[in-house]
């Protein structure tokens, strides 16, 4: 049976997963950290225990290696021709890549290019290309866009209200984030109902650290609260979603900060974090909510009614939604959360029943069963669509 | 009878409108432009007729002595002793003022400091208050401000999510605007309803060259989509409305422009005339579209989904809508933007008329009867609104 690696790498760190397909069962998963960093930290999972190393991972190709000799050492896999495929999570994938792609030198030279959009996380996606690249040269890659499912929205959706020739000259329109997540879950939410996905108005949910909304019309992403970064939307855990534009100037200028210092602020200083005044973590959050904090009460009601009002939204641009989907860390795990977003919405066919939504992290419904709007909980799994991608773009059998 | 004089002066212009009251019947109105700019321009109607003149205005004072001259020249008044009060639009109230205010040192004092929040717009406002009190300086003035009646809003609708000092510090937050007409449209709608409005929810859909939304709950305000200045929200003639704020610095380093250049983009060369290209006017551009021209099609699309998703968004954030108002030079007058916002609302309770739809410019229900959400056209007026304050808080019988 192939086996195939999910990989994400950002600059200091690589993500893996090594999953048996078409089973599309995780036989190991794991990071690397600090890699360049000096005191760099490998961690993988061996038959349910961690496994973890310091040692010292001057680059990623290093990285890659030490990983290829742990999966053969550990047992994950008996010799290196077992790996069929890699994919490569790949930041953005501008308005050239609508679905994954096989790489090339042409598709890479193409994600190259569009590091001016994606200048953070489309480079050090390349390095960790690379790095196979060069220790596997002959296992076909793919790489798997974060934007790619988003290429489906109409330009009215995309479009900002800005002179026009910005969208041509620059590219500037939103692309959207989180689409792979957002595309599982629309796929499984289908299977759960019993319906095809090309019959259902789909709401998605993917509430983590970076959060974002997508309103999925039968099948395809119609609208998307990110946009031409990940910065936009709603409230997340450091990032403060849509503000006012007019306050960055005001900002700089009560500051004297320059526009990339505020930017600054917006991404890593923003959000629930900067709401609660503490935290950018929700556990932290509602703990100290439960113990009468009430900024940590306020960060709550704001996050949670940013996304309220997304639903509302995202309902009346699909005249209507057959399902509500939470996923990822915080839409997986937090009922309260859930509660709060899911409050008030029983006009729009909403009705969901508080018990159901005691679930943690596992499949369910949270929905009353007369609810002509259902509501699920449907754990992300980035990875198995990254490795289905590779199955299907790189052939393997 | 008391006669109001509804005063809205900008740096160069001074609009009036004189109001018999109780009745609310308009005796004349008009507009002063060109005001220290040379060759200035006084229009004003006197029985039916436009009286237009053009002499040399070199500041607010003097149009305020045409203005008192031609009054009685025309028959408007017979004697100044006629004018029992003065109402001023001023912009910015801050969370000073959740009410108008009965003019006076202090209030005066408040109304400079608050230039910071709208140095455009408060200074002029302050103009047209001085040329007054010099000129009649016995007669009860009353500022009457854009933001007062959204100071109802809770901290959840109006924080950002941006480090909490900001707010305390620098005053940042969504205040809104179009506070007057949303007022009057909502009190006006619970009129025609027969409800009190303390028992309904609203959404106002103030749409002119300046467009903003708002969700009026049980007579308040709970949220609206302009923020800490009116350049947020939905798209406007020639603004934005909200955008991802991480292309400001992007747009910087693209073009070159500082902050405040860009800033000038986003309020006077974005909106429908950026994605357009040719005009910020609806008529223009509902001409050009039907002649076929696609991004007058996009501009139409573009403005009225925005639109139509904050009617699905403050749904959400009430739980449910009562009536969905439409006032304002758009809102009143075109049928076909009302029937792209309102297009596949039917899952939250919305029937509309296409017949009924084809109104323009006067009070009107354009839902189907059965229609469990109305929806309807009032024109708005911001002058009976602050005649109506003045009467009240200059206490005149």
């Amino acid at each position: 049976m192939p086996k195939i690696l999910a990989i994400n790498a950002g600059s200091s760190s690589l993500k893996f997963q090594l999953l048996d397909m078409p089973s599309e069962k995780v036989i190991t998963k794991g990071i690397i950290e600090r890699i360049g960093l000096g005191d760099s930290l490998f961690t993988m999972e061996v038959s349910g225990e961690k496994l973890k190393e310091t040692t010292n991972i001057p680059e990623h190709e290093t990285a890659v290696k030490l990983l290829l000799d742990k999966l053969t050492s550990t047992g994950a896999i008996t010799s290196l021709n077992e790996i069929s495929g890699i994919g490569h999570r790949v930041v953005h994938g501008g308005e050239e890549f609508s679905d994954s792609a096989l790489i090339n030198e042409d598709v890479l030279r193409k994600i190259e290019e569009l590091s001016e959009l994606a200048p953070l996380h489309n480079p050090a996606n390349i390095t960790g290309i690379l790095a196979f690249q060069r220790v596997l040269p002959d296992v076909p890659a793919v790489a798997v866009f974060d934007t790619a499912f988003h290429q489906t929205m109409p330009e009215s959706s995309f479009l900002y209200s800005l002179p026009y020739d910005y969208y041509k000259t620059y590219g500037i329109r939103k692309y959207g984030f989180h689409g792979t997540s957002h595309k599982y879950v629309s796929r499984r939410a289908a299977e759960l109902l019993g319906r095809p996905v090309e019959q259902l108005r789909l709401l998605s949910c993917h509430l983590g650290n970076g959060a974002s909304i997508a309103a999925i019309d039968r099948g395809k992403s119609l609208d998307t609260s990110m946009g031409f970064t990940p910065l936009a939307g709603v409230t997340m855990g450091t990032r403060s979603g849509n503000i006012d534009p007019a306050l960055i100037p005001f900002i700089m200028e009560k500051t004297g900060m320059s526009a990339d210092e505020v930017l600054e602020v917006l991404n890593k200083k923003s959000g629930m974090l900067g709401v609660s005044g503490f935290s950018s973590d929700l556990r932290d959050i509602e703990t100290q909510a439960a113990e009468g904090n009430p900024r940590a009460e306020l960060a709550l009601e704001v996050f949670a009614g940013r996304i309220h009002k997304y639903i509302g939204s995202y309902s009346a641009r699909m005249s209507g939604v057959d399902a509500i989907i939470f996923t990822a860390g915080i839409g997986e795990n937090s009922e309260a959360i859930r509660a709060r977003v899911l409050k008030g919405l029983e006009f729009m066919g909403v009705y969901w029943d508080p018990a159901l939504n005691k679930v943690r992290g596992q499949e369910a419904f949270i929905n009353y069963p007369y609810s002509p709007v259902k509501v699920m909980v449907i754990p992300t799994n980035e990875e198995v669509m990254i490795a289905r991608d590779v199955m299907r773009l790189g052939n393997i059998q």
